[in-house]
């Protein structure tokens, strides 16, 4: 009966190989938030037409697109999950600490020089939310849910420039879309469970900015800043390029990559 | 003798295949413009740290760079020569067109809808230049010597761009930071040699403009057009944010790809 099993168990371990290794790392992918297992050659880099795809979306020509090409999911889901994205935000945090380094204010200053960085996926990432929608279109319901849970990991790259601005004598004004009456107190508890700590203040949108675009709303919060509180924005972080444009949008602005969705 | 030549002559094959082939190539590689024969795995997006950079200069986050980080040389090269960079090229002229078409005028509208088109790298290519150059630093004597060559190769995706514009109705405006005076007609003929006809004018730069940065000449240029001659500029193509930043810079703006140098 031992060898018998034994037999069978020998005879059935390609099948394993080639069904279940497979199976399970569907599963295991279908858990929320969990990677494949091994990283693709080539680091998330190797698809030309969504390597194409993704460079147009980081350049600002790829605009108003609502879904991740379906051909180009998986690549994404890759190029989020196995490394390249993560050398791409830490590569954007020490641009943005380099300059910032340049253009820090002398000691004893007038505590004017202020940045601004965005929330979702410019600090908190919503990378295993948008993994488990396979990149689709935009879902206010399902997302707000997944926001109340305020468990979105911190971006670490994000966590480190906000450390270095503030050692470098910056104040710090973290602007989100986000509602403030339905995600106000989450958002704040899980940017400081996400490690986030030592910003200004959270600016969140309010009932008077509610149904504004988002270069409206943040416009609007950043003349706020400069033309009634006196502050020169001196950079701006953020994973949307409608984050980083309209007025008052700073001296220098960086591009978080995001292939996941565009906000208009 | 001949079994003896025969004899030989397999043993040296996987010599032959070895040296002699990798040479050849070598060879072939100095020769102005001329590509490597076969193509990497991936198109050019196989390097982590050098895709990370290359998406930094197409979003604008890195900035003031001379030359290409020395251990990408090898990489913008593919880059540039197996494809990827053509694929890139001619999405962005897609993207430029669908939206050309979204905006076009009316039939028999008042022709005072333009395009602004940028020269270098934009309609016509610099690649074999920058090749032998290993994509060194900026070497003004040198590439006045290349330029007025007048053999730049012309980049296919922008000429069907060009007669796209054309068709739906748009004037075009060909625009370019080269000195007038010593490059004018070799630049005028290049363009015509490459296959680029019916746009409306060639603006370079003059003597009042001389010694201007890009986006500072670029602004006049535009304002010009917008201000004194009444066009609307509904699109503008280059492959240097400074292009496409300042005053006027147009309705939408469109980042040809050029990880090869910058120009601030």
């Amino acid at each position: 009966m031992a060898a018998r099993w034994t037999t069978t168990s020998a005879r059935l371990a390609p099948l394993a190989v080639a069904f279940v290794v497979p199976w399970l790392c569907y599963v295991l992918e279908a858990a929320e938030g969990a990677p494949w297992f091994w990283p693709p050659i080539g680091g998330g880099g190797d698809d030309p037409y969504c390597l194409t795809w993704r460079v147009m979306v980081e350049a600002n020509n790829a605009k108003g697109w609502r879904t991740v090409p379906a051909q180009c999911v998986g690549y994404v889901r890759g190029y989020m999950a196995w490394g390249q994205y993560h050398r791409d935000v830490a590569a954007v945090a020490e641009q943005a600490a380099a300059y910032a380094t340049q253009v820090a204010p002398p000691a004893g200053g007038d505590g004017l020089d202020a940045w601004v960085l965005d929330v979702d996926d410019t600090c908190l990432s919503n990378q295993p939310y948008y993994q488990v929608k396979q990149f689709g279109a935009y879902d206010p319901v399902a997302f707000r849910a997944w926001a109340s849970r305020a468990i979105c990991p911190g971006i670490p790259a994000m966590q480190w420039l906000l450390q270095t601005l503030r050692s470098r004598g910056f104040r710090v004004f973290v602007v989100t879309g986000r509602d403030e009456e339905t995600l106000g107190s989450c958002t704040a508890a899980n940017l400081a469970a996400a490690g986030f700590s030592g910003y200004d203040r959270l600016i969140m949108r309010g009932a008077l900015h509610r149904g504004q675009s988002s270069v409206a709303f943040k416009s609007a919060v950043r003349r706020q800043l400069v033309e009634e509180e006196g502050y020169r924005i001196r950079g701006n972080v953020g994973d949307q390029w409608s984050d980083l444009q309209g007025d008052y949008a700073g001296d220098r602005v960086f591009k978080v990559p995001n292939p996941m969705y565009f906000v208009p």
